[in-house]
């Protein structure tokens, strides 16, 4: 597990912190980001590695064993040094791949429900509890979706009292599109293009031309946005277009992979907007600084306006989880 | 190489065949057709096999040399049964990763021009003639486009008195989308989506609920027809169903392969038909038994007759370039 230290937790050695209340994993396929959870839910001290639950082996005979081995690994030191605290976990965690399905709330749905749905299970660090994932049940029009982990995101950067339905995008390998009301979950929707980015820069024809670098490059970029933005529905033609620009010399190497992401990120902002258009309210954008960048370039173009959503806002969702549900004291009680 | 006898071939030993003419060769990326050819075209011969292109290293120091062991190969015992023949190829072997870059034909062509436009290579087995691929000059709003070997199919496949306008579609890993009239070829598109196909049946998350097999679901292959024929632009999303559907059980692992064809095929022939609708004419397709199949099927769902072309096409255009060109005597030179 690589481990980040942040200066708090380097300034812990000088002068103490704020009393720690909580531990929040959020714990996916492929990562792990555990946080150490103060009093009003700063963080006090965050690790992120890449201990996901695929680090099990899915033939293991000791499934809570090893899960409670990454545990330790994680925030072990924590408990020792702040003795026991609660552990409130979200992500694939509760898959059936993870440690114990922990189920899902249907939509619509509060996301206070929460509270009320965590599963429990025994590791060796204690009792870690786990958040509900959301579903969407299919009609005759519509398929089924799931989401597990965005739906604590969603309460970290939810207010309770807006007025307009909002629009949210969490960008990733399978960005999640998700309309709500103040904090009510009304629809949400996955998007493949992340794994489609993948899949295509590293193993297709157009890999082939492609030099992969590590600058953006915001031309190459935005001429993709407006290949895939003004026709979506011809991607699976479009992206060939990579290949032969690159072939006729317009487009360079080191620019094939931006162009190819713009233009699938520009199809499915075109085509997402149709769907979930139910405001001209901001659309908040919460992700890596990078995947921020490129849906943000991509909704101006459409015309919207967007907001940076707080990219720790799982570890403020889980606090507000462990609240409500009584794991930690709430300011109120505190203060009472 | 494979070599599939035909039985023509095994009959030459109890009866002479008509006297072959000339030798034929579709050279491709992956694979090489050689046909062994009669005085009216017709197929005395055909094999099969895997030596395309890229079974020649691209560092190489003998390019010749190796290319000229592929058709030893291939077609040697035909030179040494009917002595020296003309041989002609389409296809990649025409490209710079080929033995020759043998140019192109700027669009529209009338295909009869490839008969001046030969590239010809000596081989230890003789002048090996190559016929030009065909390109598209970009504009402002399209991008450049390339073929090679698909326009020698199309003048095997089509006739010099239709008085309609065609559309001919040659499906494979990069499916064309040709626009013609008669043997003028005015407009063409490369789809992806076999590619795209490849690579999300073996190597995405889809991949890991799939079970291949080797039968047609066409209840699957239909439902994914609609929905991906239904909503082109969404095809980013709608490709995540695969995996949803079949969590939920309602799509069965032997079935998420033809499903996910079917959204694919259903996406690309839905956008495509806007695009090269020039007439209400049958569509003709030209592939693969399999791939015919499931074009002329989406094709029947979006309102178009179909007509399935000559698989053998390639071997007919081929002699009509050399009859075209004077490798081998015209019929009615022959009769004179």
């Amino acid at each position: 597990m690589v481990e980040h230290v942040p200066i708090v937790a380097l300034m812990a050695n000088l002068a103490p912190p704020e009393a720690p209340q909580m531990i929040g994993l959020d714990w996916g396929t492929s990562s792990l980001r555990a946080f150490l959870i103060g009093s009003d839910g700063q963080v006090l001290a965050e690790r992120n590695g890449s201990d996901g639950i695929m680090a099990v082996s899915s033939d293991t005979t000791d499934l809570r064993g090893d899960f409670s081995r990454i545990a330790e690994t994680a925030a072990g030191d924590w408990l020792t040094s702040y003795g026991p605290l609660p552990m409130l976990a979200c992500g694939m965690i509760g898959s059936t791949q993870g440690v114990a399905e922990a189920g899902y709330l249907e939509l619509p749905t509060d996301l206070s429900a929460m509270r009320g749905e965590l599963t429990t299970v025994n590791l060796t660090t204690g009792d870690l509890h786990i958040v509900p994932g959301l579903q969407k049940t299919p009609t005759e029009a519509t398929a089924p979706d799931v989401i597990r982990g965005e739906e604590t995101q969603l309460l970290g950067l939810l207010g309770e009292e807006d007025d307009e339905p909002s629009t949210v995008i969490l960008p990733g390998t399978h960005t999640k599109w998700v309309s709500c009301h103040r904090q009510r979950v009304t629809d949400f929707t996955t998007s493949m293009s992340g794994e489609l980015f993948g899949l295509l820069s590293t193993s297709s024809i157009l890999s082939r031309l492609a030099e992969p670098t590590a600058g953006f490059h915001s031309e190459a970029f935005d001429w993709g946005l407006n290949v895939g933005g003004d026709n979506p529905s011809a991607v699976t033609s479009s992206i060939f277009s990579a290949r032969t620009w690159a072939l006729n010399g317009r487009l360079r190497a080191e620019e094939i992979n931006d162009y190819l992401s713009g233009m699938l990120i520009g199809a499915e902002v075109a085509h997402q907007l149709t769907v979930v258009a139910e405001s001209s309210a901001p659309v908040i954008v919460c992700g890596t600084t990078d995947l921020t960048n490129r849906y943000t370039r991509a909704l101006h173009r459409a015309g919207r306006e967007t907001v940076n959503a707080n990219p720790r806002a799982a570890a403020t969702g889980l606090f507000r989880i462990a609240e409500q549900s009584g794991l930690v004291p709430t300011k109120e009680n505190t203060h009472a």
